[in-house]
């Protein structure tokens, strides 16, 4: 299991969202409420736009909560749009790639979750990622794999398409191994405009995920709340658990659903794989 | 907080007491049970005798449950008399001059606790270690302090009169700052022969410890176990808190008590520290 | 030996200057020129001012040559004040509390160079460090403490003469003891506004330092230089050696000479210890 | 390129053949004289035999030069076969993954020099590795996938057919590609008991392969020599450049030649690629 954090608005600097707020991403590294596993200490990462081009990205494999790189460079990065992750294995290695959120071109793409018995269905899954993508992949994780593989299906032109395909493929492939459970996700990917977020499983028991509340509904409630005043209008947090302490102020994103995190309105529909033809 | 296990008997795999028991001490780094912290991933340590004259130690910066060379380590280097730590810094930086068990020649020491308001206290602490043994002192925490400042009192000769030293002039030093309960330890040190540990603090509600009852006892309690099976006779552990599944196998040291394993009987006495005169 | 950079002018990347110029500071990680050691492969760092009172510091371990960190956040930090360092230990251990640059408040400090004898010296000097500063002290090198002596003799005040007493107090240290050629040091500091660099050297024979032409006469000679194109009128560099291919673009500091620069004109002065009283 | 050494004879300390001999493998992992590139800094590994079925391994993703962990423990584990790798990255991530020796079963694989333009012919390579072997490979390198593509041909069966069908294949491929001079190897592989060792390239300039001369030879040419005089009659190094300052210690491995060393007569042989059919 691992834990994320997406968010999107003015720029802010990265500590006021990954440190600063009660029960703040790195704290749940070390005490994590919802999830299998309570401590998220195998590593983390954090991409975020400026105006280049390309995304910065930062990747240590220490736990994210001694971390203290991590907490210089979140006081002196401001983004309008980044990613956070921290990590706990399911038995792939703890290294730099195997880190979160993954880069291709202007691409980043982070998840919490994992394919079931990777190990068996790897190699089947490696043949279909497109060979002029193979190169790039860096890591061991399921993680990665699902990026090119969502790359592969044409997540740079239909990115709700490309992660359909991606998540039947998955499954097709346990199916032909008898591996029950195929697929557990909550998958967040951006092109540094929008947001995509997914929130699905095959048992349809997915790992939890939520999205901030209106800023501006927020702020009837919660005049005085720090978080709550610091952010702009169209501010969006879309997260694996909850971080500060106000009970309205997040929404849980429904089973089997992705999100569309852009300018005017966002989107919120309904997922389901499509399987291999 | 930290957690810590000392060994003595016939020579073993180290993995057989730091991974194998139910509740081993790598599991521990991620769910310890007795502490006011259940993560312990600031780093770790092994220190072991084999024939040569100093004892081998191996460091490591990550959380010790996802390392894969102390994994592999433990399975190949047996020996008689060995310490294993796993770290939760209380603040100091995450380093190998930081892990636990420290050695300084023939001798390891490793500690869990901490001196209250170390940075108050440092420097004149420091000041009262020999200026000869001063240039070896590497890290930045108060328990390779401690060690060097009982190295000063005496170690080498007298272990428990140079710890009862160290603590007196810690908690005298506090007590010049306005600092209450100075001192909160439970030690373990030895030469390669014998082992000393040590449980006390100064408001008197020290962090538990605990050793192994006699084996052959065990025997006869738990003729199937296979950890007793394993044990020879004159096995002994020292741990933070217990391994494995047995009720009877672990008593817990007295508060303000200090202990020697050795050849012959086993010791158990009173500790009081001896303020500076 | 280490190498190190410091730059002062318009805002720029810090890729600009330490990857892309032929020699560059990440090459001479692997391959410096001017010194006794070649590889200086034992951590790195840089510091960096942007809006927020105290600069960002980012530290590395390995060897910078090789960090895709150092890589990409460099490709994404932009500033118009940073130190940037390449490290070869003198025996101290490889951790991020010994890269340099160190940081205290808005000042960072970095240098090349050693204390002779080190060890011998250390537990005198860190006793004229002031108490108050004491406790901030976090890694074991003679450069961390050069620069809380320097602080402690009020470098934040005036730091030719503090620079110049703690040179006094290094030498009439070394003295005491016996030792020869006391102090080898180019150093660099500053608040984030000036710049002030020290050639120096007990025995006077300085490791090399090097600042930039200025940037206006450059242009006359090399139009169509990328490096000197991209730069601002008020550009400035002090380097252990020569980046790029310009053979007009560096003068040498010379021997026990300190310079600022500062807005306005910059200075270049006689650089003498001061002897403690 | 990389620096390696395979050791077989009586049981010694590591150190004694990694740190003590003058021009050791620790010191060429920062001065190498017989290569492309004089550092050899992203990473190291052992690999040792004792009683246990499988090899011991430690792999650090640091210089091996600065490591602290491998200096202990090479002064504590004695063995009577075991391979060293000092890395430098063709481009290939620097983790622990990627670290030499490889290990699979009881085997050992170790390998100085490169896949031609490895990122065109990788994916072609994966396929060809038997499904039931493919999840074990955890790194990204192309010396991990020789190992692996050995394997799949019957490395654990008949080793030098095994290499030569890998050598075929990845030629093969890279022909397909339109790719020169496709393979450059000194390989060495164990699995306890006999050693192999390979020295060849596609355009028959192989990078540099030495054998140690019979030390009953040597006794009496140098009797006064430590290195000498502490190695058993059966002792057998194989580097990829010489240790010690012996002029007659060491015999050049031919072009495209294997060996084995094994107990009766060691055996040398022509290597020659195995096409694939």
């Amino acid at each position: 299991m691992c834990r994320w954090l997406a968010y999107s608005g003015a720029p802010v600097l990265l500590d006021e969202l990954l440190y600063k707020p009660t029960h703040s991403l790195i704290d749940q590294s070390r005490h994590a409420r919802l999830g299998v596993e309570t401590t998220n200490g195998d590593g983390f990462g954090v991409g975020w736009y400026t105006g280049s081009e390309v995304p910065g990205i930062f990747h240590g494999i220490g736990p994210a909560w001694g971390d203290r790189n991590l907490q210089n460079l979140s006081a002196h990065i401001s983004s309008p749009l980044f990613f956070a992750h921290i990590r706990a294995s399911t038995g792939t290695a703890v290294q730099e790639t195997n880190c979160h959120p993954f880069r291709y071109g202007r691409w980043l793409w982070m998840h919490n979750g994992s394919i079931a018995q990777f190990h068996r269905v790897k190699r089947d899954l490696m043949l279909a990622v497109d060979p002029d993508l193979f190169p790039a992949i860096e890591g061991s994780t399921d993680s990665e794999l699902m990026f090119f593989l969502a790359l592969t299906f044409g997540l740079r032109e239909d990115p709700p398409a490309a992660v359909a395909r991606m998540a039947g493929l998955v499954e097709a492939t346990a199916q032909r191994y008898g591996i029950d459970d195929a697929l557990q996700m909550t998958v967040a990917t951006t092109d540094g405009v929008r947001v995509w977020s997914f929130r699905y499983s095959t048992e349809r028991r997915s790992r939890s995920l939520f999205y901030s509340q209106d800023v501006r509904a927020l702020r009837d409630l919660y005049p005085d709340n720090p978080l709550v005043r610091l952010a702009s209008d169209e501010a969006r947090l879309i997260v694996s658990e909850p971080l500060g302490d106000l009970q309205d102020a997040w929404i849980e994103v429904p089973e089997s659903t992705y999100g569309i995190i852009q300018e005017g309105d966002d989107v919120m529909r309904r997922f389901e794989p499509i399987p291999p033809t």
